[in-house]
């Protein structure tokens, strides 16, 4: 039996796993993406200690290829370019790839390897037009028009996390302001946490969010399932944070929604899990900013797909398209 | 040998036009879109007594059907719904042109026509990534990804004259605030104009201009042509508007090229001969709220095409495309 190996590289975590041509994960593993200061050197290393090891259970199975979605990664050139979220520099995945494996790589963007796994396996399957938004450290999406991949033409369209939904807004690591991602992500929710906190100094759950994020000494990101109980719970500051998560999310639906019109958007990623906690606000949101013939008929949906299988089986897809 | 006729509705002016399947313009006329109280009704009317003597002139050629670019055209349904800026109301299309022809009638909205013009006769010939600007009234877009046209699920899509580039900006006819095309269009130079006027009411190139708009007691637009001479004397007022203009219209093309990544945006209408004296601008405000991996890439193009054929060609085109 084929089968390949889907990568799919995240702001935090990187997943592997071995996929057949059915989009049966025969094997997964995990690892973070930043480990180490040896940046890509030091992360392919342990990506190809990671891969050996998930073969080596499957020693019957002929691998057909490996795909790779990453943040910034090129389908045209195979390189990845210094990912803003990441601070690991550029690489050409090809090349370091050759050094550990006789395999073909296939690179995409991160978030075009969930479109293309939705779009194989999971909700999307009979759709042509939709926008699959992978929401985790950052916010990346991966859209599909006509049924195909909408690559732009150098490989780096959907970058919709960096369109700016506040003129003069937060500053964003791409060195624009205003950034959607500044809003509605890990970073972005964190963010209106910190900014809540100088207007509720005393509020418990924003305390208690503030030090969900300061491990170590260092500043990560707040602890999204502490501000999921609270909402749940009816806590009024959860619902204010959260409320304003989704009328910046929704405005830049909106925004994305006026130019391609899509069928859905699919929500895929840790801060996702959400759910529609954020979402039912976000469509509110979105059709507020709508003209009046689109109002209405656009879907949010979350991805049907086991969290992280997305990306892998995008990945993997690749393989079984290009190889 | 067979012709097509295509046909251009404008915010303010209709172009038609006899085309053979060479891209050559035989014949074409021009007719205001407005002209009566009885909206689409009489303007069918206008149109096919304009189709009738163009026809009559040329007995020895054969029809092939009739393409039509349109405001808010969906090629779908064959709907016109409501175009802001003409008030006529909603039409469809093949039942009322039934009414004058027994030959088969497309539509697509007027900048998709614009943009399968720029790609078969075009610029655009060698492209499979770009969007036609169609600057006049208002500011519409037609937008070619992967080599075809992207009108998303319903027939909407490339609505880029309504994505908001100014939180709590100026007021739209759509509804909502801040629109690129309240900034950058006709209407939106004009608006632009009278604000300077507040802030320089005695400036003698701001009051010829808001003379050059109020036409019969009533408030048209602003007389471009004053305004580029002005800016071609270097005349400091002049320079100001066109700034402005430019900023905000790079600003607009960040957006959207932040998602599609298109090789080119093609400027096309009544604005667009400004020409330089905006595009120039406008490509350093686009390249500042670009990523680093996207700036300095991104082309900005006039229509190559006599002004006013890109329309009528692409809605010819349509004809061949699909009957």
């Amino acid at each position: 039996m084929k089968y390949s190996i889907g990568v799919d590289i995240g702001g935090t975590n990187t997943v592997l796993g071995l996929i057949n041509n059915q989009g049966v994960v025969i094997a997964r593993d995990t690892m973070l993406t930043k480990d180490d200061n040896i940046k890509w050197d030091g992360f392919f290393k342990r990506l190809f200690e990671k891969v050996g090891k998930l073969t080596e259970l499957h020693p019957d199975l002929e691998p057909t290829g490996i795909g790779i979605g990453a943040p910034n990664g090129s389908h045209y050139s195979g390189m990845i370019l210094d990912p803003p979220n990441l601070d690991m520099g550029n690489v050409h995945v090809p090349t370091i790839a050759s050094k550990y494996t006789h395999l073909s790589v296939v690179l995409t963007n991160d978030a075009n390897a969930a479109a293309l796994g939705e779009k194989m396996f999971g909700k999307a399957q009979n759709m042509k037009d939709f926008v699959v938004i992978t929401l985790g450290t950052g916010l990346g999406s991966g859209i599909i028009a006509n049924g195909k991949l909408l690559s732009g033409h150098d490989g780096f369209a959907g970058e919709m996390g960096h369109i700016i939904i506040e003129t003069e807004g937060r500053k964003c690591n791409c060195g624009k302001k205003g950034c959607l991602e500044m809003y509605v992500s890990a970073k972005g929710i964190t963010q209106t946490v910190i900014d809540f906190h100088k207007k509720y100094p005393d509020d418990y759950l924003i305390n208690t969010l503030i030090n969900s994020a300061s491990q170590n000494g260092e500043w990560g990101y707040i602890d999204g399932r502490v501000l999921d109980v609270a909402f749940d719970e009816k806590n009024e500051t959860a619902y204010k944070i959260y409320s304003y998560t989704a009328e910046k999310l929704g405005l830049g639906l909106a925004q994305v929604a006026t130019i391609l019109e899509p069928e859905a958007f699919i929500f895929y990623g840790g801060v996702s899990k959400a759910g529609n906690r954020i979402l039912g606000g976000a469509e509110k949101s979105m059709n507020n900013n709508l003209m009046s013939f689109q109002k209405g008929k656009i879907k949010l949906l979350l991805s049907g797909l086991h969290p992280g299988d997305s990306g892998i089986l995008g990945a993997a897809s690749l393989v079984y398209n290009e190889l």
